[in-house]
């Protein structure tokens, strides 16, 4: 970290500074400029928090030279996380592709959808069982009986499932659930988070809608300095000032994190629209950007479509829509991009 | 709530709506224009999903009528809704300060504090016990040892004590708080609302970081739904493309509110600015504007400034600052602003 | 154009705004429903400002069915738009590859550039002669000089070539350029667009920095009401909160635009990320997406890399993205993703 | 300006940045640390542009430690600029009040609003003469004519005159014109700016919808370094997530700005509210935050209310806000909040 003094500071607190950065043992190397002087701080700096710093009369700057998380850095990890669930993996260079309901609503219709979406080349079955909804009023998923259904789909199928959880004091429920997913609303529910890292369960965090990549990582550092590495970040769309898409999905985001992190990033395309018909055009666009997997929602009730999800697409559409994303993942196999280092 | 139907709909998909309409006590009222048909609903349309309806195919577009929430709708309820807290009040013409540090440090700073800025006018205490945290390497606060400090604070000042839950599974630990804040991370944290809505502390609900007026409003519906209707609204600062400070202080947010619910309204502009210096020029702004109230940072310590945040002011200053909008609201009262119905 | 009355519309105010639609031509189909009376307007709509309308006190709402937008809209002309620039096109299924530095800068530089982005399978040359540059004291561009080696260029490899106006008053000097582009700094300058709609040369159109879809496509509107119907639309990267990257390439702007309107859609993925590492990682998601075309800088000047963008790649990585594109958009052909009507 | 290296950096390259940096006449103060070394560069660094350094292999990161703006700067001019516009003054802590409607209708219209805001207590006269309309077939403004009638309600009031110019082209119709608006659309015209700089009329600059402060100083630079010093900065809403306000008000620019700069800090609550019973709320908040002035919308048109802009308010409104907003501005300055310096 290197902290920028503004002109002759004041000697009493550059003294705390020095003697309070001391205490937690960073080496300080002083350098005088003309115009300023330039405190270079060495040792575990991601314990300092640069705002505090900052703060001080006597500082005119501080300016960050190691990002903040350490176990999802990948200028200490270098190598690709691959998360093994049950007969498949994540990361790695294969594609996972996730698929499911927006809810579970029965078994006929989780185990139907579960059947179609395997058949089609989903690796995963997603189902939600609680479901965060902005409205006290509006349906709240079947909760533990989802997760029930979602295990017979399991049994029938072999995929392995993944669903949302809302609460820390949930986790009990989660015992037999392959994979925990953390949504965009709980992102920076840091208490939930440590209990996320004390269990083994790979953990699918979703970006926060208004999160930065750095607090995103650092959300995953959370689950990871508990000692569960198996994290898997999400993209699902952020805020923006555009409304005509529920979100704007950020697709930069997939080579951003390749360069930062080594954990696996999965694509939402279904969220971050909030349109059925826009998904089959954007999940190609993640692959080709190099995204590990996609999560997509697929509904199998036309009669009832009214209670599936707006952005949830038809089986017949997925069918068609899987056999194209695992061909143009294997084409950019075959024809990657220049990389610039 | 309105709903505008496609030229020439799917005859089957529009009874299948018709009929779920039916299913849950909608009254549809339809009426054929020369282009659009158009269904008038009524009923408890609140419980209706607007996306889930625009979705169907025959749907051109789906247009509220009534806002979502109800428990917090000033339409239903008029008359604004006062808070009583031990000896003081929340709402109802007063002016509330609520004033306190970061975090509760010792027992020592904590009732220093406490005495300073009681000295000054200030009606609640707040402090940080559990500390949300982007970093899992930064000091999470005190926990269960800071709210037994701050109750000494109590006693020794007779201010009632304010402090932020992090997690359902902490609210053993309030039982002698007298607020309970939620912050802006867990503004959706439905399951915590939830909690907080069976029990009977007021409760300071902080705007989530790019969390529009309805869905915050949602949020206070999730507490006041569950029976709980004493919910404090607190603007702390929106998320938006500016980077000189933390956040945007949104100070539109109070005539806003004050239409839109009759839940009394603090403002932040400690968290919202990231900068001490700028706190004394928005507070006034927060009072012009109609607030019920601030929450300022306060920290006592220059010696350690660097441990205190840098959005904190030091007492001597909010000596005269709570002087300054106690007079500006005395004078705001005595002289109102023309009001357009 | 629906309007929602509220309850009990003030009677006087009623007709005059009835009487103020008659004058415009406007036929009203009044239909009464139990809770609100809706006004169906039927007639030419686009010159109605819906918000003068919401104004009223007697109107809950306004609900536009029909875009305000003509010319530009799919729905009135669902035939792809070609634009034909000397031997090359833009639309109509091919891939367009426009290329060159950020800035001309001496005619040695530009021809070289040139011939190598020809042949590496470019089909357009881009590079700036007026300059928009935040500050005053940054180099402006070469100008009208600047023009002239970009029409030297041309002669030496025959790419046509696009570079920006910043000013109506420039026009004069671009009566030899090939395409005309408008920098989203200026895309809601109406009166140089209004100009632009009285010329025949096509405009490269790009999207303001926090411009929605629909005020994007009004602009195009201002260029092709005037007669000018050959725009090209350019997604630059949005303003949002995120500032690792310069902008957020907004991606899913593709497949939107292709509903809404029938303009091809360019992606220039260097501006948007403001590093040069990310371009060969963002650009083919764009053609998976379905873009027309890229728009991307390459500077030949390794020694003074400094005078050239950081956002800028190498002509040897231009080589190998320029292949890796067009082989991609030969595999999005022959493996189209589904569609979704 | 301060440059962090890279770890052992390529020496062609820093040979080549630092001989660079030599013919700018920039001196480079070299200081090695354990891991990083640091360049500390005196002169005129504003005229360097940080991201192409940035952009150098060989850069960690760059550290602007001067603001890139000189002539707007408060730390090189600490006397706030005041701006004498016929008999009235804007700056220097008097509450200057522009008023006036939206568009110019007619000589009856435009006279009577003068006479009714000039007797509630306005110092200017505001009204649109070329209207920047997102749709072209949208009424544009009556243009010189409108001019003309400003200036006839000039005579009879008394009052100078503010209006909007969209295009340099326009500047001869200005040269009766008192002050001159430069529309948030068009902050970031540099040809315009560069003229209106090139001229003595004052210059009203409205913030771009997503310009942050950096960039709004930089444009009014872009005016004050062709010799114009008469900048006076117009706060009207940025844009945001949230849609219930056309725009979201940052009062908080103006303590900000305050201290970044020594010109006049306007603010507009008509269009940032998009909403006329706003105003009377916002406004107030305005001049407790210590604007040096408002521009507000004023109709007199109830009968024809529906070609008035949404966000104007009526004049008996605006003579009970007038006087609300100059007794809270003397108020204020007899019962100041306390600074931090």
């Amino acid at each position: 970290m290197i902290v920028i003094l503004k002109n002759n500071p004041d000697k009493a607190q550059l003294t705390s500074l020095l003697s309070w950065l001391k205490e937690k043992n960073i080496d300080v190397h002083e350098s005088v400029g003309i115009s300023h002087t330039i405190l270079g701080l060495v040792g575990d700096t991601a314990s300092l928090d640069a705002n505090l710093i900052s703060a001080l009369d006597i500082v005119e700057d501080v300016k960050r030279v190691q990002e903040p998380y350490k176990h999802a850095n990948r200028k200490f990890h270098p190598k690709p996380t691959v998360i093994k669930v049950r007969d498949t993996q994540i990361g790695g260079g294969t594609l996972t592709l996730m698929a499911g309901p927006c809810s579970v609503e029965s078994e006929e219709q989780i185990v139907e959808i579960a059947k179609r979406v395997k058949a089609a080349g989903a690796n995963i079955l997603r189902g939600g069982a609680f479901k965060p909804r902005t409205s006290p009023y509006a349906f709240q998923g079947m909760g533990t009986n989802g997760i029930e259904l979602l295990k017979i789909a399991r049994e029938e199928t072999g995929l392995p499932i993944v669903t949302e959880i809302m609460d820390a004091e949930q986790l009990d429920y989660f015992k037999d659930v392959d994979i925990i997913q953390v949504g965009a609303r709980n992102m920076q529910n840091f208490n939930m988070l440590k209990k996320l890292g004390r269990q083994e369960k790979p953990v699918l965090l979703k970006r926060g809608l208004s999160a930065t990549y750095e607090e995103w990582l650092m959300s995953a550092e959370y689950i990871m300095s508990g000692g569960n590495h198996n994290v898997i970040l999400c993209e699902r769309g952020i805020r923006t000032f555009e409304t005509y898409t529920r979100n704007t999905l950020d697709l930069g985001a997939i080579p951003v994190l390749r360069r930062l992190t080594h954990l696996p990033i999965i694509i939402d395309p279904s969220h971050a629209a909030g349109k059925a018909w826009l998904v089959p055009q954007t999940a190609p666009a993640a692959v080709a950007a190099g995204a590990d997997g996609l999560i997509i929602e697929v509904h199998n009730n036309p009669a009832y479509a009214v209670c599936d999800g707006p952005q949830s697409i038809k089986p017949e559409v997925f069918d068609k829509l899987a056999a194209h994303l695992q061909a143009l993942h294997e084409f950019m196999k075959s024809h990657p991009a220049p990389e610039i280092n």
